[in-house]
């Protein structure tokens, strides 16, 4: 698959808003893999992936968790987190993307999850902090992201905790577990 | 067991400060059962028994974990989850409680639950607004306490998990998940 078409595919999925959002993402995972040692080619294309099925129709993600047996219990779960397995099934079936790490890269980057590889954790934190993104707390990110990916993610991962408790909304469990895994990882590392 | 000489037993394992806190949660264990139709003389127990371990020490409470077959995932967690369990385990096995509900009121009071029972929310939510207790967002779960079990105890939880960001530490995922089931509660009640 050449990358220049699969820019035009996944451009056609979403509205222009959150295609200027994948560009600032491609841009900030290349500079992470880069600045962290990843492979910039993977974070490329996990980036320009991440987010192709953000602006489906629910029902249409429904029925593919259901008939696709991709996990049942995101059915349980904010909607939010179904584009990201349903996107990495989507590039899969639809342009035969078949590189493990990118489809788990892209399947697990709202959510997180426990061991979290480099591309995941440098495509996620992209997605938090590339320059078009505007929340409490992202510019802490930002410059923890200088320095290390894990204490980024980990305070990025807290916005999102903080945010659904304050709308009295669930933690997707999965998300706990990455955390606590990365503040485990961060001890080690030190 | 007469309740007399549970008391004094109780009062034997912890020192004078902690035997206070136990005293406001047995006053608002009995206070939170009477308001939300629970059963006062379970609460009552319970509340007595909750911290029968807290002040025993880390290396004891280890070794009851592992050789009485206590889930191994607390060895994992923060130790303050520790006294829970072995706690229950030790009010069995030293004073004959059998009562399951009051047990596991016990098991349960410092992590929470899924399907927590009205008695588990009682001795929970007791802990956290006992008298004695000053933190922040304290005074709001006692207000909330006055009107609705579920509500407080999200709040207490959602105080909780801020704590533990707050200091970089790893949240229990089973508080996550009983939060997020008394979300899910709270919604069908409504």
């Amino acid at each position: 698959m050449n990358l220049e078409n699969l820019r035009e595919a996944t451009r056609q999925q979403m509205p222009e808003k959150r295609w200027k959002h994948t560009l600032g993402v491609v841009e900030t995972a290349i500079k992470l893999a880069k600045h962290f040692d990843g492979d910039a080619n993977k974070a490329e294309l996990a980036a320009l992936l991440h987010d192709y099925s953000k602006a489906w129709a629910i029902d249409r993600m429904d029925v593919i968790i259901r008939e696709q047996q991709l996990p049942q219990e995101l059915l349980v779960y904010d909607k939010e987190l179904w584009h990201a397995h349903v996107g990495a099934w989507a590039v899969q079936s639809e342009h035969g993307i078949t590189d493990e790490e990118v489809l788990d890269a892209i399947r697990y980057h709202t959510s997180g999850r426990e061991n979290m590889t480099k591309l995941d954790k440098i495509v996620c934190l992209a997605d938090y902090i590339e320059p078009g993104r505007d929340f409490p707390g992202v510019s802490k990110i930002r410059e923890l992201a200088k320095h290390n990916v894990e204490e980024a993610l980990i305070a990025a991962f807290d916005s999102t905790i903080e945010l659904l408790m304050a709308r009295g909304k669930r933690i997707f469990p999965l998300t706990v577990l990455a955390r606590n895994d990365l503040i485990v990882q961060l001890k080690q590392s030190k």
